[in-house]
């Protein structure tokens, strides 16, 4: 069982973790791309890959973990809801901003546009992500929902959350070796691992460790908002014969979440 | 509550769509990259692909079911652990023959070896694999551990086995993506999107509905083995007072596992 001293030290780590992708991805263009533009060059194209990582993997993952904060745990919910929502819409804009750069780019350049698997993937990830963003807006903040749908569609809520960020990983990371080989072909090549191949695919390492951790506080850990009205298992123990030691039951919302 | 009917319709789906998966893949490389051959060339790296997909989604994804199936709810764990483990091991060797593929083909070629993002991600995923049946095997078939670190380590296990299967598709995703811009940069371009470019395309997006749905599986269904001595959401209701209806307290071994 995860301690609360553990929590803190993840949150730490992630918290850092975060920034460095973000940071990383704004040094990669800035260093070795040209820096930002908004007028349809390439410039403007690297707009793409710093907001889509910062939407889609870090402020993303960093709005689904909003029910594991310990002080989430007790006092009304509304408030945690409302910002699990307004976090993952901000996310979500950014997201769409982060299109708007490539589909711009590719319009003045005569680029034609959803070709690649990568953009297969990412427009996928983003236009499910706005579903669920309207799906959970719509059973979850607004408040004509039974708590009978809204204890159905909690879990699948959750798998959803956790389908689209493992999508937005892939769609990332895919982006991420596709830029370097676009990039690195006349002159350096990228087989030769010059500085910036080297320095981009740390990037996407960073990536896969940030959404491993988020993951790992979703799926895993036990932080999670006890219900009321049920037991958790910080409460809950049983005893399975008069002399065995009490066995803990764990509570895990993902399997079957009672109404909310 | 899923029931069984839901089960059957799943594995149906799950396994019509891993044969496709590996099927469109071998069709891609047959009728658009030349077939097959095991001579450093072309034909060899062909091997690449197919392998890579059979081994480290689909009889990764299958094998990692196991307990999922009902027939492996009663009597003996013992044989469902081997066939877990047997599975899993021929995933294994099926994804070194997938790496020694490319890996010739390199040599022969004279191309660097590990230098692109989506190698990085292949090769730490295969690596991550091989600790992880290494320690599943010392820990879960090995007779030494004690059931005290067994059900320690159990939701490491689970969830160390999805983060691979994510950050596998991932690769191959990314590897996907890479092959077509290598194969249509001369004469008809990725850009263009040719039958070839669109096939390949919807053979990644399977894979990401394979992976998706052996995750739903994994995760959320309630599809899980009883564990011998402890009580599971199939019998264990609480009535939180003398009026209120039984409710249902979930069991998941995710979240804290029982020994066994």
């Amino acid at each position: 069982m995860m301690t609360m001293r553990h929590f803190y030290l993840f949150s730490l780590v992630l918290g850092t973790l975060g920034s460095l992708c973000v940071l990383f991805t704004v040094y990669w263009v800035q260093r070795w791309r040209g820096g930002f533009g908004w007028d349809g060059s390439n410039l403007m194209f690297n707009w793409h890959p710093v907001l889509m990582v910062t939407s889609m993997v870090v402020l993303y993952g960093a709005a689904s973990l909003v029910y594991r904060l310990p002080q989430s745990w007790v006092g009304p919910k509304l408030p945690w809801k409302l910002l699990h929502a307004a976090l993952h819409l901000a996310a979500f804009i950014l997201a769409v901003l982060g299109l708007v750069a490539v589909f711009n780019f590719h319009y003045h350049n005569n680029i034609a546009n959803l070709y690649s698997l990568h953009s297969w993937l990412g427009i996928t990830a983003v236009a499910l992500f706005g579903c669920q963003w309207l799906l959970g807006f719509a059973v979850f903040l607004l408040p004509w929902a039974s708590l009978r749908l809204r204890s159905l569609l909690k879990p699948v809520h959750v798998f959803c959350g956790v389908a689209i960020l493992s999508l937005s990983m892939a769609s990332v990371l895919s982006g991420i070796n596709e830029k370097l080989f676009f990039s690195l072909k006349n002159g350096t090549a990228y087989s030769s691992l010059p500085p910036e191949a080297c320095f981009a695919n740390t990037t996407g390492m960073m990536v896969v460790m940030f959404v491993g951790i988020v993951l790992y506080i979703l799926l895993v850990s036990s932080w999670k908002r006890p219900e009321p009205g049920i037991l958790t298992d910080r409460q809950l123990r049983f005893q399975l014969g008069p002399e065995s030691r009490p066995y803990p039951v764990a509570y895990m919302p993902v399997a079957s979440g009672p109404p909310q």
